[in-house]
């Protein structure tokens, strides 16, 4: 399926034409307190404010979008995914503006309103254990009961070409192209930068625990090669980092960010990152979405305040 | 103080320029699916992305500008107002932006974020009791102690001027200058609502019981006027209408807003609101605030979709 890569630069101009009559041109922010606790110039993009609460519907539009042939006698039947929950909406929502009918592999623990959305969308819901095993023989089985086509939420070509996208937006409204790219990820699911560290695919070996719950499945193998190649570092955040960060962007931009939004501003914030050049001022961070489970905010009132910054008033 | 109100229109243009340059001109959002609920054109104002969170930055710095003589020797020696805590954080902010020291007396239930910020102003905090009684007492010593001059909340009319810019900026943004105007409060705090009805100021019997923390206080004599001629109607909304309605803005708008933010989005989803004319289409709603006290966010478990929204999916 790939050369180099699964994508190429213009699968991802591609995906933006499939797709931009269909989404918002989300908008850049910045925080005047933000930038002062790092001593960097924070753009944060706002997908939080995207179609289906999530930079997810990008990935899915375009799928959808290239399932669809010219004559409509050939539509599929069905599509299905496995999903936390962003894509899972964002495929039900694609789905339904083609009148294609969606079935989303949903793990029983995922946050309510998550598996609301998706029903809200349209989509059937299947529920499957927590476990990677369940969900992949949850969803082979429903496949062949639906005769569907599988768009998986992170290894599929279309998808990754649509995310692509929020790469060019930003280009175009905030930075200039020349860039490094960061990760960061939960140290609880650091899948990533084991894979970095080892120079292979290591996926995560057991089930992760974190409230970044967008980002418990691992990269897989057509992501590896972009990551292994094109990312310059890996951050990794504790879980209290990711809460205090994802708070300090409810309070101080009064954003509703999820927590898994929080993982790249928690990277930002944390005593690793003072390693990179002081020279790498302007930093974009893609707030990836605002699908919150309101009825668990219990977590808040844990959260404490990292060591870092516990002099600064914020 | 007043001829026929305490300010004119002219005070309120006055107040444009005074205050224009120090404060942000705060983006006027809307969502497809709040209209949809409402069947109107619903334009969200957001105040809470305002320097200090809320509109009271407004109110607070033209106040504190009209202070400011030409010769800097003659600068009050202090500034002092009693808040719930959004125009404690403005004044605080103003005052600090000239030099000046406030004193802010809080009851001692305000939300602890907002006094957090107070203090991460530079204001000094006073603490009162619950009472109006214990608040104003309280004040008058603070004022005799610190040769300070008193910026009321809402009483004073560099103040009220203040707030009217609000108005000025909608009607550029977003609508034309034949407008309605509708209050909304609290049904426990609803002394607007009982003084229209019997055609005099008529202030809250006891301290009222509201999530809304920044409506507890009464509106005054130099509000009444205002509110008696130029305001249209008034609704009131109860303690689950208020809760579901800043829920409803957090889930679907992604805007971390605060309770007090909520009360005009939940008149508009009002079953009594349905009694306004079809024709009133586009309406537009201060977002007066986002400075919630996010550790006393157990209220969110408890808030129930009130009865006209159960089938609507939102």
């Amino acid at each position: 399926m790939c050369a180099q890569y699964c994508i190429s630069f213009a699968d991802v101009e591609k995906a933006r034409v499939n797709i931009q009559d269909f989404i918002h041109l989300t908008p850049v922010l910045t925080s005047f307190i933000l930038n002062q606790v790092t001593g960097r110039n924070l753009f944060f993009k706002c997908e939080l404010f995207q179609k289906t609460g999530s930079f997810k519907i990008r990935g899915a539009l375009n799928a959808i979008k290239g399932l669809i042939p010219a004559t409509s006698e050939e539509k599929p039947k069905a599509v299905v995914t496995h999903s936390s929950g962003n894509h899972g909406q964002a495929l039900a929502y694609a789905a339904k503006l083609e009148g294609i009918p969606a079935y989303i592999v949903v793990p029983q623990t995922a946050p309510n309103c998550k598996k609301l959305a998706i029903q809200a969308y349209g989509a059937s819901i299947v529920y499957s254990e927590h476990s990677d095993e369940s969900r992949e023989n949850v969803t082979r089985r429903i496949l062949e009961e639906t005769e569907g086509i599988m768009v998986h939420p992170n290894q599929e070509p279309a998808v990754i070409a649509g995310q692509g996208t929020i790469a060019m937006e930003v280009l175009n409204q905030a930075l200039r192209p020349s860039v490094k790219v960061y990760a960061a990820e939960p140290l609880n699911a650091d899948d990533c930068y084991q894979s970095k560290l080892k120079g292979e695919l290591t996926p995560n070996p057991y089930p992760p625990e974190t409230i970044a719950d967008g980002v418990k499945s691992s990269i897989g193998s057509n992501t590896w090669p972009i990551i292994r190649d094109l990312v310059d570092d890996v951050f990794t955040v504790t879980e209290d980092e990711i809460k205090y960060a994802t708070q300090l962007v409810w309070e101080r931009m009064k954003l509703l960010i999820e927590p898994t939004a929080g993982v790249g501003v928690a990277a930002v914030l944390s005593q690793h990152f003072q390693t990179v050049s002081p020279e790498v001022k302007n930093i974009c961070i893609v707030l990836s979405g605002g699908n919150v489970d309101l009825t668990s905010l219990t977590w808040v009132k844990q959260a404490e305040r990292p060591a870092p910054y516990q002099s600064v008033s914020v």
